[in-house]
């Protein structure tokens, strides 16, 4: 049921000093900031050839990622994504195996325009996973 | 300089529960479990179309992932590992630019039998990156 691996996002409290530690350091080439005011956040995108690393810094407090960073103040690894044929079939599997998912069951639409849910970190070995539509 | 997405690796107690819990709950293909005891843990391999994913579980208190799941009892993202083209010289530009190498900056062979280095998670929005000749 899981496709292929969307993006990996990491959470950092300020992009513009993540943004030069990966062009400078590791020579990532980083895209230009967007934000996303409905999602709370601010993302670049690290292209890799098989896919993405996304930096996400919180718009404000009341963001998603703010709480992450104050358990994780040097920032960190937060999700993974990966892309499914059919949400709604993988929600129903997930709920039917005892896994829960995040807020309500009804997939909202994500940062990329496409359907997302995310599942419970506890339910899946420590992890934050989002789903999302192919 | 970084190439491709090699793996994401997931650091957990108990592969057994782990496995069960990726290939019920997201239809995950599981690989069987390898030991490498030289590196101090027991991995499955997860195949996705463009990557995998890999779960870690330590063989023994002395592992480098036993402390990680100590603060992190319910498993979690451990580390992401990109290919690149010249390990070394990806070393002297992370030391060239004030990035530290966890450890000797002398690269090590790593599970996968190919040079690796890990550079810390401190000086790279706080996350593990580990790197591996390609």
């Amino acid at each position: 049921m899981i496709g292929s691996i969307n993006h990996i996002a990491i959470a950092v409290h300020d992009l513009g000093v993540a943004s030069a530690h990966w062009r400078e350091r590791v020579g990532a080439v980083v895209s230009a900031p967007q934000r996303f005011p409905k999602h709370g956040v601010k993302v670049v995108f690290i292209a890799a050839s098989n896919g993405k690393v996304e930096l996400l810094e919180p718009l404000d407090d009341k963001s998603p990622i703010a709480k992450f960073l104050e358990r994780n103040p040097d920032g960190g690894l937060h999700h993974i994504c990966f892309d499914v044929p059919d949400l709604i079939a993988s929600r129903d599997q997930l709920l039917a195996t005892g896994a829960r998912i995040l807020g309500s069951p009804d997939p909202k639409i994500g940062a990329h325009g496409k359907p997302v849910l995310f599942i419970h970190p506890k339910d899946l070995t420590g992890t934050l996973i989002e789903l999302q539509q192919a």
